[in-house]
């Protein structure tokens, strides 16, 4: 019985209107859901919402040991919407169920994975009779991935189970927003706003009486003289920050230098199940991350363990199912703070799943450090595999160390991800350096 | 130590912006937010927007025995926005704050008791340091009344904790709408449409390829001579549906005959414990309801309870604490199924509570039947106060039976709310025209 995969990154700011995402939002979300790719197995089928790169699916395919014949994939038609997304009408208009028939080949799918499991999908699998494939279907039919990928929900929720968060709060008018944004402005601190969706910083920024010159996490902050022009940035931004009144937005108090820590559950019928942790650094918006987190305290690591299985179990009664990342952030006293979650299979989970435990082996946190790293420029993909190789420095079943290209070339800056596997962050660090040197000096190529 | 009671019932469909809301609806809003003062107990400090009608709260605490001269009724000074709501601005202001710290003389507020508690009255509890007299007080500062009143919420948890539903989805886009409504009218069922906030039927219509006079739980039901009408209807109410784009649309079959139930359920730290159930009467939209539901069959009874348990621990594993009714509506074939929550004090907990708990007594389910009513013409209170005392109609303890006046004299139709409290619902019912023949017949006044 074969699986169904589904590469699918939808931004939810959009209400299911796919109209009005810039083209560069679109192209990187399709680009980012060629990831699912990472998760096939033998035999599987593949939905897309644009053919992968054949080069790179050789790649994959070739280093995990899947046999790259017995996959179909399958790219819907393209319906009145967007090509970059698998939209409920590309994936059940009769062309695109037609074709996914075809590839099935009168086998039942007897389990979905899907990068971000939603009404759409949930309405596939109902159209293909297998609705118990897919984990929490019915949560999702009914509009659950709102729910587990807003902020706003995330905020009442882990508030909800007694997890600690940043103070702040959610608001859905502005005489709310104003009014937790100036309580924390005047006892001195600066302030995050994150839109309800939106990820890797790009969805928040920064408002503080004095400058902030690169705010982690957050597209940018701005620099108020006093709290008299907090009404001038709100009519500025208020557009901005809602997606034009359709959400609330989160207002919480900022946290300079803190880091930013993750842990990934899966969330199943009988329980909430931790699975890793890592770290994103983030300058100012994400670009890498470890995983393990590198040395966590180990009461900082139990806190964060802790409150997020709370969070998960929150979501499992809820009737979630599948991998959420609790984020969270870690401030110098200690202190484990949650600011998000997240209710989808994450880059995180790609990289843990797939280089970690397929890639190196079940044992791969013990021994290994795995540094994911964004922004590589190079000339093309297979010139930057061939560099590697060349110098050594690709990926090595014999010693479980190297480099991994993780996501395919974007034409639009010329880079690729990749992901270092090294015996700890240090020589990881130090292997990322060489790589970033290997078309020459970083700072000639940027 | 005090009780504080907030009267509060703000419809989340503007999200914290008052200004758009009717000066009908906002009016309306403020006469039903007088009902907290059916729960007051000798002592208690009870916070309104509006000054209650002296002679009608006379009526209430003399019903029950409450000292008046104990109670202390603070009006908060009408900040930027409208006099109708207890806006945070409102409920924190310093002015407001002053008069709330001097109503409580010095005493530490142990419990909160707000009709529909939210992250205003969370705020207003930090302020008076008193956050732990407010249940759930983590889950509302963080904004859960939105989720503990949404219909888009609910259908997720719903469907998550495995309550049955009418078939039927949540949608953010408008194309997603579409593709729920055309396949339900395609199977040949008429559509029910529901904004995510809106009580009463109010916030419901009803989509059909055939007419339907008398909607039931909806304002009007629109006839579409053929499919190819839909886009029309959705170009003419897209904005009404989702509040200008600002929140999801509820897409559900419409079951025309079936009856419409409930049971409301005490959510604590602890656990989710069934109060009462009913049954609303809608002709079209909400006008009567009685407690318990008449000659429901047992089976049904079990589902409901089972069912809006499910629900209600759901709710309890999202941070929401209070009373939350769980709203149903009962097929022929005996089928329940859910079709809304409802995290506030409603007009049924007002009834139950005091009107069947306080005043008939604890065993008030067992022996006698409540049916409220609104829409009696009269022409005062005390007009009508009189003439039911005349007529010997007026609620008596001996008996335990006779009408109780629930809801003040509205001026914008000229109606009271009563309840009539009888040994049976045919008795109930019976009395309930005598009532409403006391100035002269039906027709005629109306």
């Amino acid at each position: 019985m074969p699986r169904l995969l589904l590469g699918d990154l939808y931004p939810h700011d959009f209400g299911g209107d796919v109209a009005p995402i810039s083209d560069t939002m679109a192209r990187s979300a399709a680009a980012g859901s060629q990831a699912i790719v990472w998760y096939a197995e033998s035999g599987d089928v593949i939905v897309l919402p644009q053919a992968p790169d054949p080069e790179f699916l050789a790649y994959r395919t070739t280093l995990l040991g899947v046999d790259r014949e017995s996959l179909r994939i399958v790219v819907p038609p393209i319906a009145e919407a967007s090509p970059y997304f698998l939209t409920r009408d590309r994936l059940t208009s009769a062309a695109g169920l037609a074709e996914l028939r075809d590839a099935l080949a009168g086998r039942t799918v007897d389990r979905i994975v899907a990068l971000m499991p939603d009404a759409a999908i949930a309405a596939l699998a109902t159209e293909l009779g297998c609705p118990e494939a897919l984990p929490g279907h019915q949560f999702f039919s009914q509009g659950g991935a709102l729910l587990a990928n807003g902020k706003a929900c995330f905020r009442a929720v882990a508030a909800g189970v007694g997890a600690p968060l940043p103070p702040g709060g959610v608001a859905r008018g502005r005489a709310d927003a104003r009014a937790l944004v100036m309580e924390l402005l005047e006892q001195g601190h600066p302030v995050i706003l994150k839109r309800d969706f939106g990820g890797g910083g790009m969805g928040s920024e920064v408002v503080a009486l004095e400058a902030i010159p690169h705010p982690v996490g957050a597209q940018r902050a701005v620099h108020l003289p006093s709290t008299d022009h907090l009404d001038d940035y709100l009519d500025e931004r208020w557009d901005w920050l809602t997606n034009g009144d359709r959400f609330p937005v989160v207002v919480e108090r900022y946290y300079h230098r803190a880091r930013a820590i993750f842990a990934e559950f899966e969330i199943t019928d009988e329980a909430a199940t931790f699975e890793e942790h890592g770290e994103i650094i983030h300058a100012p918006i994400a670009f890498a991350e470890f995983i393990p987190a590198p040395d966590l305290p180990p009461d900082a690591l139990d806190r964060l363990v802790t409150i997020g299985q709370a969070l998960a179990e929150g979501m499992r009664m809820m009737g979630y199912r599948g991998v959420v990342s609790a984020d969270a952030i870690l401030l110098d006293d200690g202190e484990v703070l949650l600011t998000e979650w997240n209710g989808r299979m994450t880059a995180s989970t790609t990289i843990y799943r797939n280089l970690g435990r397929r890639l190196i082996g079940p044992d791969f946190s013990r021994c290994r450090a795995l540094g994911e790293f964004v922004g590589w420029r190079v000339p093309s993909f297979p010139a930057a595999v061939a560099r590697l190789d060349e110098a050594g420095l690709h990926y090595d079943p014999a010693t479980r160390t190297g480099v991994v290209i993780v996501k395919g070339f974007n034409p639009e800056d010329s880079t690729v991800r990749y992901c270092v596997i090294a015996e700890n962050t240090e020589a990881a660090t130090q292997m990322s350096s060489r790589v970033e040197g290997l078309f020459g000096p970083k700072d000639q190529v940027r």
